[in-house]
């Protein structure tokens, strides 16, 4: 099976080390069980960092970007580098650069790609290109809520949702910091295309390893009509 | 002054030399009077030829949009090779291409970059990190209009629009094929950056000399409260 | 084995999908028997487009050539769009970048790779590099004929043939666009590295597996004193 | 006037934006002036951040260190965001794309370019390469001392120091840390070549002006016998 | 004038650095006159000594000819390192890293860019893509002589010669090794483009401005009719 | 098993063809055994010629070493032709060439990679890079020396060395040349990462072989506390 992971930036910070370390232990398995798997990462603090930077500086909106995905990279490159042989040993930082990079049959790990695009855009043009089985967007809630779960005690956890859905919920507002997660241009993507998607946690990364293997009720699942 | 001027893929066809020369032409004038230009070319009927071939044969979307933006390609090197020493004699392939290539002081021609994107989201992400001072999308209709003008004897031409006026005639839906020329991505990045924007005639190119100098009325002018 | 395959870029219209899909199919079935395959796409009538579009503009015969192996590249895109993970995903534009795709292991598809040289000589400097097995040239006529078969009913097609006897047949000029099958430079790097070489028709694929596997008395072969 | 300025990685923290505006200022100057600049950037806090989260995960120290060269490509790409089209818009990875920016005539900023390499040595060699007039390593000190000054009042600083008279200070281990400032590698570069080289406070960068302009008696200059 | 240089790989050898002193300031001289120059390399003993050692271990001749060419690029190299900041510092190794090079306004030096090519080809193509005012091959003769003149006494030097004759007089087979000076394609190449060409002695370099300056009677001129 | 062989540039002269086949020979029975090679090739006689003839020519240290890696990378060249499918066919040039060649997973062959850098560090920090299990310098002599044995009849050979042993060796002066073998930085790489080392004579290369299965007593191993 082919297999695209977008892990959110947000784990890349001193004291997640074990979670890092667990991440490629997950992607060790999944390559010796057979998959094919690439890696989305994005930027997180360092990438906030670079960009607050950059905007008291008074650097343009597509610099800020570019210093965000230049962070993305610096979070691939820190996967990599605990995957060792099993990841091809470069972070590609175009879409051909990708596909030779997938041609090797490594691992690939890459961050953000362009300005103006967000690394959940880049994992479903990634899991486009290469007609991948399933797309996991590993993020730091476990799954899509109704209203925010951090503020409405009686948020409920969608199991499956359909693109139409999703963008009520995410129109709906009530779901700030969302856009991260699923902005409008990967949502079309993926359904253009069909793509099996699932947003879990990554903070019990063990869950990838049960929905590549078929389990259901994990997370939320992307369905189409 | 630094301008990215978009040209429509539909002028890449057997008939259009002239109008071709006379792209080139005006592209010279524009560099000797000192201005820094950036080209970047749709795919017109060589895409959608290619793209039919592969619909065909079952190919995913992405890949059909990598064909897509190959075409663009080639229409972006047959103005190179009009171009001769003016222009960067490379098509650059990313982002990071077209800023090596943009660092030489040549004219940089180019077409898409990456599927799932329009190749005015391409020059609107262009125009942004070169902080260019005038993005002109040089179309086959001299303006945006209310209606569509083949259809609505009574469509009005705007001489200036906002981004969100725009908004509301392209989702009133009464335009199909707009879509190509500004979609959501490129509408949102004009936006954050205020990027000052023309839409004109391919077929008058003398008039994007006439914007670059100043004159007012021409096509329609995107403006911000 | 490793087998060099030249596609007349003829074949890259519509109306030939399932020529095209047929030749996927063959390429598929030769990697499951555990061949190596390079192919090599003409540009056909997209080159001739731009080239001649290029002309009336005026442009030198190097950039017509230049334009000429984009098309042809762009052909190729098309065959990788069809292999999907077969192909190494990316059109090598060198020799360098042609040997690091072979290096990956996969099926390499290209176009031409310099102005003033055709993509036959490609195939044939790509077949010494890699010390091919066979190199198979497949274009729109079944073979080599000592006079043009679409004029002379009686033209005799050759079974085997020499290099000598070859250029005498091309030398003494009644197959005009025999140019393009078989030029100056191909055949000297056939000779010097004496490379199995046989003339197929395009439009029955199934030969090419035939040849692969040893058959005998399909197209023209040429052969060595 | 060719120079290449090393700036430490300790100024890339948030607060310090006044301070890379003001580097970018003197650097708009001294290109004015006529002056061509290369400019190296060390790796900073971000650099030791990921070599420890790295390091906990028990990553060989080779990818340590490409992970602290990749922080210092990010703070390269800060400054590049504020140089702007005085720029060359992309970080160089080695030697040779370092050398084909240079030839662009922009300003080249870059980080390090090899595990097991201090951005000191980087900024020595390509000094080297571009036969440049000055070396400026720009430190959280106001040059070298003969003791460590944070911790000894009675610390000399050195006007004017030889190689031998340097390798004897950094060989008297009274101040840890002078490695990140001069190397082995680095001092035998520039005693090989014979670079003219002054460590400067990165604190006032006006005083790099100066020293271009030909001052005397600002940091310590490192001379030949 | 843009002006391509051939310079014979024999020069390449301890003992001629005066000679490539001499090409050198030949070269800024020309620069500083407004010229715009490429140089292409030929591989010389440095070629020969790798090709004798490859095929005494059996590598194929297309291996052969890439380690020619890889000995060509060396001295290429040296050229560069002569030449200093007025040369686009790196060896370009295909037509497109060469149009990119000459992009920046350098002068551009390369050796071979392919096996089966000589380098008198590679400069005949090149100076076609740049529309190149004139082409000098610069080698061990001072022109092209009707018979061999180091064997007949009453050889005749040509100061003009036509493709025509020039194809005749390298039939005639009585000037064994001019096949390195001009090959049959770079023959068609300079026919079909009508290029200005020049062939003269490298031992005298001061012809090669004289010849750019307009000077008669110095070498051979190929004409056209 | 990892293995990275650093060879001598003095075995690439004519005469020692066969040693060289040897070299393919062992590497290819090498990769049979499942193990995979890196090799790393020095400058030789062809860098020192030409260093030479830059140093006459004025040229500065680092341009001086840039033609002695181009050397030691046609060196690599020559091993790759006799290697043919089972290396990759291309010369990496940058730490970044090296990790995306190694991903391909065929035998990697290089040059030196930066001016001011022996080919000894570069196989050390690659080593460090892919944590390989085994780190062999083939040199001219059968291993390390208290003194030079061709000057002195009472040379003793060292089976085992630390590295402080070794340092003291180098220091104590009496082995000129030494420095090629190993220098400062390539003892801190291989004594950071404790990288299995063992020094042997190119001249007997079943001796690499044995080493890998574990033979004893071959050469010098340097061995830590």
């Amino acid at each position: 099976m082919k297999v695209v992971i977008k892990i959110t930036g947000k784990v890349f910070e001193p004291g997640n080390e074990n979670l890092l370390g667990a991440i490629g232990d997950i992607t060790k398995k999944l390559v010796n069980l057979g998959h094919r798997i690439a890696i989305v990462t994005g930027g997180g603090a360092t990438a906030r960092k670079y960009i607050d930077m950059a905007r008291k500086l008074g650097v343009s909106e597509a610099w800020c970007d570019v210093l965000g995905l230049e962070a993305s990279r610096l979070n691939a490159r820190l996967i990599i580098s605990i995957l060792g042989d099993l990841a091809y040993n470069d972070v590609p930082r175009s879409v051909d650069e990708f596909l030779r990079a997938w041609s090797t049959g490594k691992v690939v790990v890459l961050g953000g790609l362009q300005p103006g695009q967000s690394t959940t855009t880049v994992a479903s043009i990634i899991a486009e290109l290469i007609c991948a089985d399933l797309l996991i967007l590993a993020t730091d809630v476990d799954g899509i809520y109704d209203k925010d779960p951090k503020k409405f005690s009686n948020a409920r956890k969608y199991n499956k949702i359909t693109i139409a859905e999703l963008r009520n919920v995410l129109l709906s507002g009530t779901r700030a910091g969302t856009y991260e997660l699923l902005d409008s241009l990967s949502m079309s993507v993926i359904e253009r295309s069909r793509i099996r998607t699932h947003v879990v946690s990554i903070f019990n990364p063990e869950n990838i390893i049960r929905i590549v293997m078929g389990a259901k009720g994990i997370g939320t699942e992307i369905v189409f009509d």
